[in-house]
């Protein structure tokens, strides 16, 4: 497996909290995301001991099998009274908790990062419960899939795909030295920026695509459209699918964004609105072709 | 070739009107759409003489060397004085024109149908345009592609997909059964409508769709979203790219129930806006689950 960052490599001579890959790594939550990085870390150097920590036995049980962890474990104190790198990968209303559990359980130089999808209430969430916050580096691995549960979790799910790192003016250079290596090492392309600039992009092309084809979906039922629709609104309502609980917990997460980018586009619509209801072919025109030339310069970067 | 349709078996002894297939067929328009009309109907019978009317002699060229076509005329007269059947495949700002065209030069009983993606603003036009309007019936052919030109043109575009016929309260019954015979040949699935259904539910299905996608797109950029950009933003605004002058006719034709889509789309997101600035998270659980369960419930049936 070649190293993408040779500077990071590992060390074992090191001092745990200095060396690259921690041997030993707890991942709290070992669902699709969680289990993914087991079976990735373990395809990379198989003696790194990964626990799970779950509070549903079958989950461990199901993550054990697929090889994405060595130990599986429903108690916090056996879980991670070890753990030199803790992931945490529970759904966001349980982040406080698992900050609660780390700072209670874990060594004082374990550090910790993430999978969640809004990085501001994750962060507010490691100052306000996590005992030594410098050695949280926040992470929004931008991979996933429709799917739940460890039983479709795979080693590759990272690779390719972006990575946002969100480290804090506190965050200690070995913890992010770490963090980094870890991300980079499942094959994730590293950005970084601040909490807050990751939640409004987000806000844009993840949360607010999603609440569009919601209001697509309703609409398409409210107007009784359905007789005649077929891929074209099957394809632009498939985010409507997406896991309801979950992405009530991410839009509620980072509520202003979401709610600066619905009232962008509620304006855009508008405008659109305007137009045909007074025939102004021009200003329609513009607003079509302007969509379609920001797109195309888009995805020709 | 099965006949889908055995009670409208052609009858080469009827005289021209009756017969299921017309011996003699006229393209005004032979792009992707008309191009593929001419290359299904040269598939199913050899025999029937196809012509196209193009106002480009490019067009008719290249409809001509794909075999979709086996006469190529720019004059109008020369391409309709033999037609028993005349397909109109232009732009729908083009329909009063080839209306009128057929008018003066095709045979009284010549039959008309259309590929147009609005359905009341083609009726109005052959109201208002064509002689003997009923010899008229209208259809959607809902198969298309982003692409352009007789060159991207396939008899097997329509294959398994909807055709919806809007016969209007006087279209002949012989006309509606060549207009039948014709799309079901070409592997349609029929179902009958007025103008004004068919424009309300593609409104919905189709209009709202794309013009969602606009704003989606322009909603990013001004927002600065594309940073972090990925497949789930490409695949919401899929539609931003379609061909903007087209587009902008289409939904000219079909201003009042795109108005009426877009406005209800708005109150959804408006409605939407609200609760994540409240954060009322009951009201937004409840539009999340009511989408999914639409949108499920569609594509189970």
């Amino acid at each position: 497996m070649s190293n993408p960052d040779s500077d990071l490599a590992p060390d074992a001579d090191g001092p745990s909290s200095e060396r690259a890959m921690p041997r030993a790594v707890t991942i709290i939550g070992p669902g699709l995301l969680g289990a993914s990085v087991g079976l990735a870390i373990k395809a990379i150097d198989p003696e790194v001991e990964v626990t799970g920590l779950s509070r549903r036995k079958e989950t461990g049980e199901a993550a054990l099998r697929l090889g994405a962890i060595d130990v599986a474990e429903t108690d916090p104190e056996r879980a991670l009274v070890a753990a030199e790198l803790v992931v945490v990968a529970v759904p966001l209303s349980g982040f406080a908790g698992a900050f609660e559990q780390i700072s209670r359980h874990a060594p004082l130089e374990a550090v910790v990062t993430d999978v969640g999808s809004t990085k501001a209430s994750v962060q507010a969430d490691a100052e306000a419960h996590l005992a030594r916050d410098e050695r949280f580096v926040g992470a929004h691995p931008m991979a996933g899939s429709e799917q739940k549960g460890p039983e479709h979790a795979k080693a590759e799910l990272f690779r390719g795909k972006p990575c946002v790192l969100c480290p804090s003016a506190r965050s200690t250079e070995p913890a992010q030295r770490i963090v980094r290596h870890l991300w980079a090492s499942l094959g994730m392309r590293l950005m970084e920026m601040s909490p807050e600039m990751h939640d409004a992009q987000t806000a844009v092309i993840s949360h607010l695509p999603h609440l569009a084809a919601v209001a697509l979906m309703q609409t398409a039922v409210d107007r009784g459209g359905l007789g005649l629709a077929s891929s074209g609104l099957r394809d632009t309502t498939r985010l409507a699918s997406s896991n309801p609980p979950m992405r009530r917990d991410i839009v509620l997460n980072n509520r202003d964004a979401v709610a600066l980018a619905l009232g962008t586009m509620i304006e855009r619509l508008q405008g659109l609105r305007e137009a045909v209801e007074v025939g102004d072919a021009d200003r329609l025109m513009q607003a079509l072709e302007q969509a379609k030339r920001q797109r195309d310069r888009w995805l020709d970067q």
